[in-house]
């Protein structure tokens, strides 16, 4: 984004596609051209854009299932927690709504621009602050990205177990309260933030804690800014723990004749204590997919349900003494297929399948199709009956869809291949989604298990909670920002 | 507390007591019975009392470092949510302070009653609600004991791994975001609640969540709620994340020179990854305290820093290997008279001397001594430097004291012996405690690590937190308890 400052002297030329006005209860356009005026004079050298081709990439997402006509007015790319600080106060001042932006992975709309205002781009503040290693932490600017992250740190023998996409910076998996394959040995990321550094809504900054791995002293705002999807303050520094890298690994698949099957042996691998560190269910359709686009792992794969099974431990004994045990357990439940792998190159092989299951469904895309992907989380004895459900559903409605499912957190993504040109299927799409979350939520389960809320899915938020919650989060909402300036339009309506 | 429901109509004997007298911002005496004689006519049957006896066990505890003069006005012990919420309802039209009461196990005040008002025991609220055992859940009252708890459900395989003060209730160690020996392997209370209902100041009562393991739906309130010590709403229903309970379990004893070698040991026992139950430390002090009150399990223990070890696994040769590994560890670091225990009988034994710790301390107390408790918490590598100082600090001041640690989440306790009685050795020990809570929070360290703050460490969060970031916590207090009837005068002031 060299060179675009100047932008903001050009006319702006994409208004046509803001069907959505600045409302008068924002900024209005030459309002917003004062604020970052303002912000350009308060901030010597910051990088600030109106290019057509930023706005786009900072509205618009292909993966996205939530794409709104709206983009941002401008992006702003701080560098400085005080930078951060001077924005907000200056957009405070004009109304200008404040959109925080990471590695734009959401699939949810998070970054959307709904009332346009300045989106605020973290990805130069992608320093690692300082590794504690002794004190197994490590503190990050947001835009740090955690593959990176891990891979600078490895030396140290820590690392941060989550895994969600691996373009995802830490500001945007602290917003979210990401997750991925780890979660099951490793919780959420709620669970590895010792504390964050927060530029509130007038510009103030708070910390929420020091750096105890553990408190109980005072609220717990670190867990209530985690998950807020960026509009209670905007992250500008995260303490996290780190985690051990286990010594010794193996990866096992085993196929069942269906879901049920997969889904009963899943839940004895988990009640017998067996340490796992994932347990991961594809369907049928999942695996040829797979197949179709090719194989994975330098083979083609049984086209049936299928358990990924990720061990890890501190002795080598331990892991073998549960692979073994978790293939008993599996051939009781109607296992077959089941392969082990314990060397580097076999376990890469193996795991390939699951982790290249959401790019050969992308892979498979007819041009003009879409992938809507979507996740629900319900208690662990219903995850079989859910996903059964869905994949029934889908197919009633005449969609292709497969199912990969966090099967250790009762957790699920269904991915449906759609053409957005086409209404009827669009509403289908819709359809299957709203379905899958209302059965979600008659299981007792939640519309979003690692993706947020963001704008898709706040018609479900509603039904999960009721009136009275909604209007406590809307009254931490209003305490901490008042004019609604932070990511408006997410989570809920303001 | 049966039959006493009539005391409504004697007079209040205990009036000398209440030093702080009911202020204007409170309901008087009269409308106080007003608010209690419209919360009996409302709901059928329930328990009221003004007994002194009551009055005296619901506002002082001989363990606790923070007793104040002041007593609750009354107590009543409702049975539901539902009547938890009359009774908010009928306080808050009344203007009287609520302080939900569970065991009363708090050494940090915060069951007591500053501004005096009505004691909610939640006691009878005891009943587990629903085993999900499925699920890996349970749905519990506040007033269950966690004891109690894990004895009902333990043919499930499952059980809830805190381990606080066994007199503990639920309600109270979710208000107090609670850990114990075995937050180490398990986190604490935070990580194991799924959902809690909550009732409100002004009697509305919502739902945090519903049933899955995991989620990303809106804001978090669950956690917000956790560790809130009442002060914004009274819990009355938690849904709880159960765990396997291991099939296998060792136990270990190691001493060492210092303090200093012990937690250098523990350190490198973490940094390997071996996956311990529990890492343990007690002082030589300590040590000579479980001697001079006669030994435990059966014997009389080396007076030297020692670290109890718990080990625990899916399989019978994981745990052998772990312990054959922490062993090595420990020698290298001198560790010396390493005793492994593997048979109940044998463990039982080993870890009686932690068990019994604070016990012994208190069955040592002369004649109108007391013990101090406290804790704070520290980046890991910064343990044995405080516990050196602090011990350095208390005996420079004359006093008696011994260290116990969660070494493996930096958190330790003090307690030193004091007379009351004697202004010398109460600034002493005062000063002590300070002392302590300043070098932890230069270390970065938090002034609680699983006491909370109650009354008695008010002061100390002031010097942990920022201005802004305590006004953020003030502003969610205000939020949610507009007229500051819930639990005033915890956490921070009013």
């Amino acid at each position: 984004m060299s060179n675009r400052t100047e932008a903001l002297s050009k006319p702006v030329v994409e208004k046509s596609d803001h069907k959505q006005p600045l409302g008068p209860r924002y900024a209005d356009e030459k309002t917003t051209l004062k604020a970052l005026e303002e912000i350009k004079a308060s901030i010597k050298g910051i990088s600030v854009s109106l290019d057509p081709d930023d706005l786009e990439s900072h509205g618009y997402a292909e993966w996205s299932a939530s794409n709104i006509p709206e983009r941002p007015f401008a992006v702003v790319m701080p560098t400085t927690t005080e930078e951060v600080s001077t924005i907000a106060r200056i957009c405070t001042k004009y109304k200008v709504p404040m959109i925080p932006f990471g590695a734009g992975s959401s699939v949810e709309g998070h970054f959307t621009a709904p009332f346009t205002g300045i989106s605020i781009d973290l990805s130069k503040m992608n320093k690692i602050v300082s590794l504690n290693a002794d004190d197994m932490d490590v503190i990050v600017q947001p835009g740090v990205n955690w593959v990176n992250l891990n891979d600078q740190i490895k030396e140290s023998g820590l690392f941060l177990p989550l895994d969600p996409s691996p373009t995802a910076h830490i500001g945007g998996m602290v917003a979210t309260n990401c997750s991925g394959t780890n979660a099951m040995r490793y919780g959420t990321m709620k669970d590895w933030v010792v504390n964050v550094t927060v530029v509130l809504a007038d510009g103030s900054v708070i910390k929420t804690r020091r750096r105890p791995r553990k408190t109980s002293a005072g609220y717990n705002l670190t867990c209530l800014f985690v998950g807020s999807e960026g509009t209670l303050g905007i992250i500008t520094e995260i303490t996290l723990k780190l985690a051990v890298i286990p010594s010794s690994y193996g990866v096992a698949t085993t196929t069942f004749p269906s879901v049920k099957e997969a889904a009963a042996a899943a839940s004895k691998l988990i009640r017998r204590g067996i340490p796992l560190a994932a347990l991961e269910l594809m369907d049928d359709v999942q695996m040829q997919v797979i197949n179709k686009t090719g194989g994975a792992g330098g083979r083609m794969w049984p086209e049936k349900a299928t358990l990924f099974i990720k061990f890890s431990g501190s002795t080598e004994s331990a892991v073998r003494d549960n692979m073994e045990q978790a293939q008993e357990i599996s051939k009781a439940y109607g296992g077959a297929d089941f392969e082990l792998a314990k060397s580097q190159e076999e376990m890469d092989s193996l795991w390939a399948a699951r982790k290249q299951a959401l790019w050969a469904m992308l892979a498979l895309r007819e041009e003009g199709t879409e992938i809507w992907s979507t996740d629900v989380a319900v208690p662990l004895s219903r995850m079989a009956e859910i996903i059964d459900h869905s994949k029934e559903n889908s197919s009633k409605l005449g969609l292709f869809s497969s199912v990969m499912g966090h099967v250790g957190d009762g957790n699920f993504h269904q991915a449906v291949m759609y053409d957005p040109r086409n209404a009827k299927q669009t509403a289908s799409v819709k359809k299957c989604v709203d379905d899958m979350v209302d059965m979600a939520l008659e299981m007792d389960g939640t519309v979003s298990g690692e993706h947020g809320i963001g704008i898709g899915k706040k018609h479900c938020l509603e039904k999960e909670l009721s009136p009275d919650a909604i209007a406590v989060m809307r009254s931490l909402k209003q305490t901490l920002d008042p004019h609604c300036l932070l990511n408006p339009g997410k989570i809920f309506d303001n």
